[in-house]
């Protein structure tokens, strides 16, 4: 594979993507093949990473009235097979326990690939009047789909993640919740992750097995290909029927309620990795980031290091004040799985998460005997947003020098003031951050009006397709065998506009967002 | 069944300890039992309490310098039959996949009963020198041991739990880290739960399977019987030597590194239950508690109803300028399922976890259609610490009912110092429930000397009983065969006194506690 000859030593970006992703999952110490075939180790640094995204579209979901609940890690065959779309999308797919407890199973039992069949079976006991409605559920767990080709985070044979279910008395209400479902994921992926997402409806081709339509957001990662972000289902009365849900409205009639379901899952790290690194490494926006800035001391002579550790302990103790924390979570290979103390001192608070970037700036002083250069590339590679290095000549003038992990610009900086400015800094490197990806896509979105277009900008730049599609799903899956490329989404905010579909010339009214995609 | 003839009408706790808890777990609402046998749907209010011990035992997990980690669901079954004892121990209740992806598999997988061999397996390449230790990881996860008697909580097939697994280069850290972990489980238990506990060290017989030693803490229950609410396993160098894990120690010699692993898992949400509730269902500590106050207002007319929802108004808005909110969490039949708004308004802040009382009072008003009386019994079988009612004379007094859970109390209170007043009066209940429990145990605790006495005392009293042990497996075994009783521990605090078995009469230096236990 070919090494990009830093001392990161990892695959360069621009010359082999999938083997630079996978350089930077497994140096930057993010996750790990496990001796399970297909299933992965997350290991903590990748885990803080997901804990913060996970944290924080939790306060998403419980803002917006729902709770969180736990169901079985089983679904009985019977009930899997209960509805016959569902089963046949999944069925492929499943894991199945055959013997427990030293016996032979009546019934096979499935690891949940999803748990729609299993949720309508019992809220069928809970549901029997308008009243009980709406039941706004939501659960995180893992999942079981048995993949024939992995990759770490992007699609692993268990999956963590969260599946949001819920039933409600009439479709425009379930309409509503599919949306506020989406709107969540928007919310994480722009203003949490840095990444631009495009809202849109999914083809038929495309849709959740079971459900009557799917919403979904799309983005865009830095090889041109699409990454699906998070799906919102309109589930209908589909289950309910199945299950034979019933409640007695207002108006005294019997009716099944109306379903949606929604995930985001751990594929969402993957994404944020490809969302935004580079040759170096990781560049993790500031409120997922598990460290925010990391301070190099530098220095020859003990006498050096004296002064350095003065003006640094004096840095750290502004940093504490202001609420500052060293989170003990951020990798083995750090030193961090010590004792805390082992690096940059104790926190003295278990600030729960590491999402709250208002509980004050998440550091690390790191004092280990490697040198400057090895600390710096271990820091670019995961990384972290600011890198402070202070020397001795620093410490006399009362400075430090910040580089800052985007575009490892440096900036001196005097260290009274540099504490004060933290907060400030880290917002403008998340918007910087959400600027950069939005600039990107727009650079590497395409309106094309031909076949011939459309393969030749494919070929040549990758990146989102905006074409018309006349809306046969043979028509699509032409195009995809074709060209490799699928409709991400039919996207919201596209405008009416008559053309022709770039496959068989018949009249289509609006574009649909191609691309090539993981 | 017997029912207590409350309107909340549930078993009496003295009548039937079993059917009462049975009852209360239904039909508060916190769990329910599944079409898939012997597993259990955690409801939201029950899923809020775990959420809070959760998040306060990762607090001292991440607290004490551990990462949390991920590891597959599964065990191959050539790894899980690595370490012998443990094989044998954890053998018959496995659940097993034979089946995936369409194929049968080459070689069976378990669902995780416990992470130990697993872990093992992959800490081998992980830890190669001294420098690489101490591994400390911890994992929130899923585990599957097939029961064949199950009871919602405290015995199910799957249940939730967090398992620390961690690596040592010597065996006095390890040893030192094991009571790292029993410290957090006390504190937790104790400190967050106000349920107190016994630590010790448990007899080989009631050792984990694989561990050198396992010390546990242990809790007493309101029917005398004795609930065992964590444990810690040093596993020495045993899985260590199965797995092949060696390191380079400061000495350049090869070495097993030293292990070990403890766990606390969803039966703690039974054990809170059963420590403190009484006939009128749960008592619930503030600090766990979804909700700490609910206000009922009291009116007949709608010039009554506006009197006290101004009253009431003034109250929520100094709540809120105070940092209370209002989870949206406390389960389905409360109308809070609704979005926020339904019951009491809305938060506006999406405080992550129910955990942090510093955070705010947890408060609703109930102003659902059902009679005054109903929604007392409703938070009484929840457990809400504090009720407020207001009515219409209360208002112009400026003043409104409090009663507290615990003791059915009733106190007439000024409504302009309530609300600061709170935070003290929450922190006051928490700690005399505690002491309430610390007393019941004090008053089930027994010392007995004699075999017969030892028996009478356990028949009529129950409780705890310390007593005098020879050491010896089989005279344990034929104890627990003819009472029922085991050992719980071997306290730390006994203190050394000779003394002489109660079966055998053969000298004994130390009383080990033994009870009937859950």
């Amino acid at each position: 594979m070919a090494k990009s000859g830093f001392v990161s030593s990892i695959t360069r970006q621009s010359e082999d993507f999938p083997g630079w992703y996978n350089d930077v999952v497994r140096k930057a110490e993010l996750a790990d093949y496990s001796p399970v075939r297909g299933c992965m180790i997350i290991r903590p640094y990748g885990y803080a990473l997901w804990e913060s995204m996970r944290d924080e579209l939790d306060r998403h979901i419980k803002r917006t009235g729902h709770s969180n609940v736990y169901f079985p890690l089983f679904v009985p065959r019977s009930l899997l097979e209960k509805e016959a779309e569902h089963v046949e999308g999944f069925n492929p797919q499943v894991a199945w326990v055959t013997h427990a407890g030293g016996e032979e199973l009546n019934e096979w039992l499935a690891i949940r690939p999803t748990s729609e069949t299993l949720i309508a079976e019992v809220v069928k006991d809970w549901v029997q009047s308008y009243r009980d409605l709406p039941l706004l559920m939501n659960l995180w767990n893992n999942v079981v789909r048995w993949e024939l080709r992995t990759r770490l985070f992007l699609r692993t044979a268990e999956f963590l993640w969260q599946e949001a279910h819920t039933f409600h008395a009439t479709e425009e209400e379930a309409a509503e919740e599919v949306e506020i479902g989406l709107e969540a994921y928007r919310a994480v992926a722009e203003d949490w992750l840095a990444i631009p997402v495009v809202k849109g409806r999914k083809s038929e081709n495309e849709t959740f097995p079971g459900a009557v339509y799917t919403h979904a957001i799309e983005a865009l990662m830095r090889d041109g290909k699409a990454l699906q972000a998070g799906t919102s289902h309109m589930l209908g009365t589909n289950f309910a029927r199945a299950a034979g849900i019933e409640f007695l409205d207002r108006d005294n009639q019997r009716k099944n309620p109306y379903g949606t379901s929604w995930g985001f899952s751990t594929r969402m790290v993957g994404a944020t990795i490809m969302a935004h690194g580079d040759d170096f490494g990781l560049v993790l926006p500031p409120n997922v980031a598990p460290l925010q800035l990391v301070i190099v001391p530098i220095f020859r002579t003990e006498e050096e290091r004296v002064a350095v550790a003065g003006s640094i302990d004096r840095l750290e103790r502004e940093l504490m004040d202001r609420g500052a924390f060293v989170p003990g979570v951020a990798g083995a290979s750090d030193g961090s799985s010590r004792r805390p103390g082992g690096l940059g001192g104790s926190t003295g608070d278990g600030v729960p998460g590491l999402g709250a970037s208002a509980a004050g700036v998440r550091y690390r002083v790191d004092w280990r005997e490697e040198s400057p250069g090895f600390k710096f590339n271990h820091w670019e590679l995961r990384g972290v947003p600011f890198r402070l290095e202070i020397g001795p000549r620093d410490v006399a003038a009362g400075q430090g020098v910040l580089v800052k992990r985007v575009d490892r610009s440096k900036e001196q900086v005097p260290l009274d003031a540099l504490v004060s400015q933290l907060p400030d800094r880290l917002q403008a490197y998340q918007r910087d951050l959400f600027q950069r990806a939005l600039d990107f896509r727009a650079a590497k979105t395409h309106h094309v009006d031909s076949y011939d277009e459309f393969k030749r900008v494919l070929d040549a730049q990758g990146g989102f397709l905006m074409a018309h599609w006349c809306g046969d799903g043979d028509c699509e899956k032409r195009i995809n065998a074709e060209t490799g490329a699928t409709i991400r989404v039919i996207p919201f905010d596209s405008t009416q506009e008559s053309g022709r579909c770039v496959l068989d010339g018949a009249r289509s009214t609006r574009r649909a967002l191609f691309a090539r995609a993981y």
